[in-house]
């Protein structure tokens, strides 16, 4: 990274000033603090996410989708809790100042930001080995935002979307580099999973009222599943078969297609509670949100997590999911 | 760094939960989100700070005072708002999973956020080159916080404490690593300012409602003067003299002990516009507080910054403060 000239201050002016308005913001980038004025009747939500290079991105990934999947990952967490955003902060530890390295980062993290509303307001850069670490700031009507807890007996485990895509792609990415063939466009499907997730906000701030419970599904669907019951002490269990796999799943051997959607990690779908009684509703919001909502089994008062398969005979677990000291 | 076999929801759980407790905390470690209900009428004030081993803190620098500079430089910027914590996030990212590090660090984040009730209420543990990202959310009264604008011509310049104490704490540590001489005693006064910074959070709240501008000396008081005179279109003259000297700097060649105080940075003292007909409050100010106020200068309606020696010619300036892309 090149030009040593342009000064910390300067960064932050040209690549993420201006973009730091909104509804509740009432100071944006360059003072001391980010000032917020929350609406009256809501609680602020706020979460933090970190990606270091080579360990949650490839070294030469391309910028856009670094700023993107960043923001993203940490918007999952508002819309986990039903919240929605008011703004971002920006933690960025560079090695160097490369301005196009730079320039495309912010675009991948501002167009996020902006079709989102989680405008830029805050932030630090220093210097360092690349990381990103980003703040999240949301609100949520008191007493509407959906935790871990709260979960009961009987009620239906609901997932958006489909699993095992981001893990699909990263093993397409991972074999592609093996073989030294060309990137993939942007649009690639395989390619869209892994680098450009989607936090589900429009359904987070669906589900309020509906259900109590919620999490994003950052870890693997198991991992997240068992947070839910560890809260809400309660166990669950899953019907192997209706677990939504993901298409880019599609060449791969059952069994490690359905260990990459229990296991995968990275999908950044929402995992929820569902009165049992409420499928009709649940169809209605599906079909609202144009988003796929499955029902892939139901908790239970019995502690631990089940899957069973198509015969009803328990399924052997693949590992635990995702965890940064484990695997990478 | 050994036990590989602690996972990171373990170490959060282990460290640094527990501690997640105050008033406006609705929920803390262990959700997707943390949850915070301001007080009505109220604003959030936000601000990040991170630190990277070997740019911001010696690699084998004691772990308890990464941790406490780590967030006493983000409650700085809290203070130069005139807010109050609310709670802390902590972001870090370890290269491995060191049980004493990671217990040294601990106790030296949550000693001083015990002390200044900004509790850790969520965070994220990540793998890669040692580096802590420190968010703080603080609150303060509806209209009343502390912006770098605002200073109007006539007004005083005032700093707290002294200046050039942090500067002189890292020179001496440097010696003393360069001749291989003993580390300092957690105590010693050298060590303090450097490594100990204290943020004025105290003062910080005592000026709400007799000013509107305030900043905190991170940069250097030249650089933070600046920030100031450009956020309120003005500028400043500063009287050498008056510039409180910290007593680390008492046997430094009168130049050198000057450019320390007026560039040195990582001071943490709050430099702010007072009205100059109220001098006796700013005793009355200092004396509770048992904090030194030094009118070192006035806002002027010139904009630049000039520092006058005692026979009132100007002093030829260092340069300008720290800035992480050109020094370290």
């Amino acid at each position: 990274m090149a030009d040593a000239h342009l000064s910390e201050f300067e960064l932050i002016e040209r690549f993420f000033s201006g973009r730091d308005r909104g509804p509740g913001i009432v100071l944006g980038v360059g003072d001391d603090c980010t000032l917020l004025s929350p609406r009256p009747g809501h609680q602020l939500a706020v979460s933090v996410d970190t990606m270091v290079c080579g360990t949650h991105f490839f070294p030469d990934q391309p910028a856009a989708a670094v700023g993107h999947k960043a923001l993203a990952a940490a918007l999952s967490d508002l819309a986990a809790m039903g919240a929605e955003p008011l703004g971002t902060l920006l933690a960025i530890t560079l090695p160097g100042t490369d301005e196009a390295w730079l320039m495309a980062f912010a675009e991948g993290m501002g167009a996020l930001a902006e079709r989102l509303r989680a405008p830029l307001i805050g932030g630090d850069t220093t210097r360092g080995p690349l990381a990103v670490s980003v703040t999240v700031i949301g609100e949520v009507p008191a007493g509407l935002a959906l935790r871990r807890s709260g979960a009961e007996p009987g009620n239906l485990v609901v997932v958006s979307g489909s699993l095992g895509g981001a893990f699909a792609g990263l093993q397409a990415e991972r074999e592609r580099r093996e073989a030294g063939g060309k990137p993939p466009a942007v649009q690639d499907a395989s390619h869209r999973r892994f680098f450009w997730p989607e936090p589900r906000i429009a359904l987070g701030r669906a589900l309020r009222g509906h259900t109590r419970t919620a999490i994003d599904i950052s870890d693997g669907l198991l991992a997240d599943l068992a947070h839910i019951c560890t809260a809400s002490g309660c166990g669950a269990t899953l019907e192997a078969e209706s677990i939504p796999r993901d298409p880019l799943l599609a060449g791969w051997a059952d069994a490690a297609a359905l260990s990459a959607a229990l296991s995968g990690g990275d999908d950044y779908e929402l995992l929820f509670a569902w009165p049992a009684r409420q499928r009709t509703e649940l169809r209605v919001l599906a079909s609202g949100l144009q988003l796929p909502l499955t029902v892939i089994g139901e908790f239970r008062r019995e502690p631990g997590i089940r899957v069973l398969d198509a015969t009803g005979q328990p399924v052997t677990l693949a590992e635990p999911g995702f965890d940064h000291f484990r695997a990478d």
